[in-house]
């Protein structure tokens, strides 16, 4: 194909779509020119460690979208609610959770923190940055990404959206029941019925496979239905509360600079050689900010 | 609420989408009035059952999408091809996939078995009967159902979409590499850019949970690295091979029913006592036809 032909090629695709073009580049090049300053390192003071007898899973919290909750998180963390505590469910393509196996009277003390929290399910969009997706969202009018978190807008309300590795604080039938002593991941296809229903905080940044191997529960919604089925939760810390040399020196990309917006062109446009039909169009929770860990 | 309100709450519904109602029924009691004649039992002929040492997966074959396909899948099936091969490769958030871990001259013999295929990404819609969803689809013009399967369309073509639990036939960088030798299945967020680049095949029906749970391959894309993290598979058969009762009794929820129709809206609108916000929107990979095993 000559260069003539190139270029028409390239003048069709962006007559389709906006962000076509015969120059997009393939996502290997896109990591490849990326600069110190397309990273950012999560506030430590936002970065939760939960050790498992398997390993380490690091989440980093989104205070922007969940202050109150988490607020009521970092005081249960201080406090080592979490710490002897349980993975309590894991339901097959769906969530896995964790909190306290017991109930009512032989429950944990909560300690300080408060037993009800006004739910967090979106916020206004006055000063949130957003980087919008050119995407046909079946859930949400408008998607993209704010703050490095994946997010649905109807233009006056933002909220996170329930993607691969999101974290949300576990509630019952009362909107406002949740309370963070209980958080959940999304394990499997995105539960987006979910947004909006309840309040996300983070999301997994390192070692979600710990969390997705576990055997599934055989009780109800995948709770786990004997003591013996229970991983223990070692201990749950927030970054600050580590010596420097005990945090994971982890980098996820910024999702506000020119790298993320080819990033999110090269996984729109699939150009690599394999594919034989290179899209053209992208679904938000297909995308997932690249992490780093030195 | 008095009886007048209710109904003009249904009609505002009805006026932001055509599917909505203040009538639409909960997806338990959708369930609970199913009669016999809105299940069907797939096709002996058309069910793969794959035993690994943690026990039995069922697929169901889709031979209206990719019968060339299916043809080599049944020959090495017959030849038992599969029988002492492996689980290769598990991928968090993408796939598990099996196949011969011996390459090149090592491999294992394919017998009568085809050893290219040309790609089945898509088919005609002449004499396909499909059951549309009423979505704004990320990838694809249409959506909705057909046989049982999830599917795509832009009118003139209709191809299965990349749901988790659907598998593929896992192929090189030659379009018509694949044929069948190794097949994947999808067990995280749906990868949707694959939809028309691979061929679909079926789906998983019983017994996902045993490959979903498998550690994560450590080599690139997932892959095992060394032969004592293979998970030997123990045999596969087809349904026709088995004794009737040795065969599963599965029932797969029809998808060209009315029962459907409410299950579908039933999943749309989601009028349990938990929701806040009732969506009253659906994404093709967030409707899973339901399974009943007696």
């Amino acid at each position: 194909m000559n260069r003539t032909s190139t270029l028409l090629l390239g003048i069709v695709f962006v007559s389709l779509t906006s962000a076509a073009s015969a120059e997009t580049p393939v996502t290997a090049d896109v990591m490849a020119a990326l600069v110190e300053t397309d990273w950012r390192q999560p506030d430590p003071a936002n970065v939760l460690y939960m050790e498992l007898p398997q390993g380490m899973i690091v989440m980093e919290l989104a205070p922007d979208f969940a202050p109150k909750n988490i607020v009521n998180i970092k005081k249960l963390v201080a406090e080592k609610y979490f710490d002897g505590l349980a993975i309590i469910r894991s339901q097959d393509n769906y969530v896995v959770q964790w909190g306290d196996p017991a109930e009512d009277d032989d429950a944990r003390s909560i300690g300080s923190a408060a037993t009800a929290i006004s739910p967090e399910f979106s916020r206004s969009t006055d000063g949130v940055k957003i980087f919008n997706i050119d995407s046909r969202d079946a859930y949400a009018d408008t998607v993209g990404f704010a703050n490095g978190f994946p997010v649905g807008s109807n233009g006056e309300q933002v909220w996170l959206t329930h993607c691969y590795g999101m974290i949300g604080v576990a509630r019952g039938t009362e909107p406002n029941s949740g309370n963070g002593t209980s958080l959940y991941v999304v394990t499997g296809h995105a539960p987006r019925h979910l947004d909006r229903n309840i309040t996300l905080a983070g999301r997994v940044l390192s070692g979600i496979e710990l969390l997705t191997t576990l055997p599934r529960g055989n009780g109800p919604l995948g709770f786990y239905e004997s003591p013996d089925e229970l991983t223990p939760i070692v201990s749950v810390r927030l970054g600050t509360e580590l010596a420097e040399q005990e945090r994971l020196d982890i980098n996820v990309m910024r999702t506000d600079t020119d790298a993320f917006a080819n990033y999110v062109k090269s996984r729109t446009f699939r150009r690599e050689d394999w594919f034989v039909e290179p899209t053209g169009r992208i679904e938000i929770c297909n995308i997932i900010p690249p992490i780093r860990v030195d």
